[in-house]
């Protein structure tokens, strides 16, 4: 038995590349990196630099007669300080390897996407990741204190320190993360590590309408808590939830949140939470048993797969100010009915990020069918009208280009196009990926 | 009787202007902020932007010819949004009144530097300003979503967005913060609040030794606790203290470490940071009773106007590594004894962040004595050579121009001065200030 070999050609957008690349190298060291980057810049190629390739707009999708650069095999942790709360790393490294490890030294690494099992710490860093813990802990820039880059002319630049603070100079390491390889290839990263929280307690509670469930989120956000985890499950997610695993979460209402608190005070943390979420709620469970927080976290967990089964999904990721959540919830429903289309809605609560998960039958070619784009434009057109994001933490790839554009307006992004030929004047990096 | 106009000249540096400027422009608006800018592109004047003065690195001072522009006027906080968790404000807001104002809402805004009663959010924006605070949560930028900038040629730009997650396009709002006036103008912010700690806890420990303090704080960072606030003070700070306040803290030790908690289980945390500090101690106390706390906080509020009564202070600004702070002090100490200058050494601990404070007599023209500086200049070697920075929290200016230069390295001050030449390529923000 054969085991076909990865197709380094594309990423889990679902994008086709459209034409085989040139070359694929499989960098080992950094003089790797640099050697294949000098030779692309005198021969004018395109390099497209990948980690894992677990990302989901199409960022580290091939394009025609293009290098493909795979970073995935420099994968050490090169240290791990405790007492400075630091760990020094080589892009590859899978993310969740890096906080198991941290772990050891009871310390963890906070940037936790839902591919912390997949994906890799540097293409983490290339779309700036998000996570469940975002809410408390922020996002991969608030843990990369520095970054080791090779440029578009094959040198190496060490920016920002391996301090906590420090203000000398332009945040020039915090410009290459989110980049998405388009400003520079980021060899090596010094990220913080946080003491691991003592204890962690879990609440659910589930909402009549969603409404209500906004309105919690409104009530926790003025608790005087502050959850490191608050998700959000809409009706269609349940339901596709109960399909698959023979629970019977939408009998409980049309959404469910799940929080958690963490820290010396999360049991107490955790009761300020759940009285805020029982106003409006038509029940709440909360826990500090790690087996009982297994079993409410089920629906989060079982979220996807259960859409997966369903049809091919479109994962998009939009974000609006907190307060507007309800109403961009209820003018999902409207796109999916419009579109004719099913759209499953999950997401971060915490920090105002939605996953609308459109699922559609494929084209006959495999590829997503139009009928998807078309009701992801209306999500991204409804984002910017309330005053929100068309990508929260999944980046811009070559997926929402046009949409990142309108979002940024005509100024910024004539800022944008000169840091672009600043960093890259031949436009070889990543080209088609970013604003 | 008349009050003196306010100097606009100069700030809290000590430094004087190379002459005097040609205009001071009072700001009431965006719109004179644009009409200043302009005028001076078409003249080709710099325009040093200033807020409140009470920057410490000579970032406010003005050049001979320049248009001094000081956006004090600009004050209002806009909105609060207590379910966003956000404020927009202009940016003459002192910061210590945003905080206020967020109180109201239950909500704090963290950055906290030193001079929170009297510097502003734009100044705070400008310099990337730290505080005590920081170890727990973070410095400006960690708190700004979004900024109104004023480009060089007077346009006007918003880089960011208002919700809390978000990666459409480059951190630009991100490299606007900390680029001191360099890059663009900031004209108004959309800023992060956070809930309100329910809880604060305050430990303070004396240690006989410096080496036994620094242990305490390796100790305190593998300890499983996250302190908000760990402040070190040396012997010659509390020989400081005790002599202006009639306080015998000298006798405890020769250094003393400050701690705070905050959040649901403040009081189990302290009691893990305080077990952590009594290993090494000559004695620990810890209280949640906040008059208590007030004089435990009594010796970190006192030091630097008990040095003040002293002499001159040349207040900086470095940090190093956690696991160097030992090192770092002992050779400050090796440093006051070889230029027969006081230094006093306290600051953030948790951050690595240390403020020696170099006293000698003023000359007699009133400025700071070259020997301060050359003391200052090992202090910054020293810092570069224990893998840190030359300032932490207070900017580079044009005080630390030199040694910012040798610790970003020749590669990465070509990509500063590309960056620079991209936003102002006249050349006429602000300049002599920055890396």
């Amino acid at each position: 038995m054969t085991v076909p070999a990865p197709d380094r050609t594309t990423d889990r957008s679902g994008l086709r590349p459209d034409g085989p690349p040139s070359e694929v190298v499989i960098a080992r060291t950094v003089a790797d990196v640099q050697e294949t980057v000098r030779r692309a810049a005198r021969a004018g190629t395109s390099v497209i630099t990948r980690g894992a390739g677990s990302g989901l707009a199409g960022g580290a999708v091939a394009v025609a007669g293009a290098i493909v650069l795979d970073l995935s095999g420099l994968n050490r942790i090169l240290s791990i300080d405790p007492v400075d709360g630091t760990a020094r790393v080589e892009p590859g490294v899978i993310t969740a390897e890096l906080d198991r490890s941290a772990g050891e030294h009871g310390l963890f690494y906070a940037p936790d996407p839902g591919s912390v099992g997949i994906s890799t710490v540097g293409g983490n860093i290339a779309t700036n990741a998000g996570g469940l813990r975002g809410a408390k802990y922020g996002v991969t820039r608030d843990a990369v204190l520095s970054v080791e880059v090779v440029l578009a002319d094959g040198s190496l630049v060490h920016l920002g320190r391996p301090t906590i603070k420090g203000v000398t100079g332009y945040d020039l390491a915090g410009l290459i993360v989110g980049s998405e390889g388009t400003l520079g290839i980021v060899v090596g990263a010094t990220v913080r590590l946080l003491p691991k929280p003592p204890q962690v307690a879990t609440a659910s509670a589930s909402f009549a309408t969603l409404e209500d469930a906004a309105a919690a989120v409104a009530a926790v956000a003025v608790s005087g808590a502050r959850p490191a985890v608050l998700e959000i499950l809409d009706g269609a997610t349940l339901a596709a939830i109960d399909a698959a695993t023979g629970s019977a979460l939408r009998e409980h209402g049309d959404a469910l949140l799940i929080a958690q608190t963490d820290g010396f005070g999360a049991e107490q943390e955790i009761a300020v939470v759940a009285a805020a979420l029982a106003e409006g709620a038509t029940g709440v469970e909360w826990t500090t048993d790690p087996a009982e927080a297994h079993r409410l976290l089920t629906a989060r967990r079982e979220a996807l797969p259960a859409i997966e089964r369903i049809g091919r999904p479109l994962i998009e990721d939009i974000a609006v100010p907190r307060s507007r959540l309800a109403e961009a919830i209820g003018r999902i429903r409207q796109v999916a009915a419009a579109r004719e289309v099913p759209i499953f809605v999950f997401g971060h609560a915490g920090d105002g990020n939605l996953h609308p998960i459109i699922v559609a039958e494929p084209d006959t070619d495999g590829a997503i069918p139009e009928v998807a784009h078309r009701a992801a434009d209306d999500i991204f057109a409804l984002a910017l009208e309330l005053g929100g994001t068309v990508t929260a933490e999944h980046g811009v790839g070559r997926l929402k280009r046009d949409w990142a554009r309108r979002e940024l307006g005509a100024d910024a992004v004539r800022l944008h196009e000169k840091v672009k030929a600043l960093f890259d004047p031949q436009g070889i990096l990543n080209p088609g990926s970013g604003f």
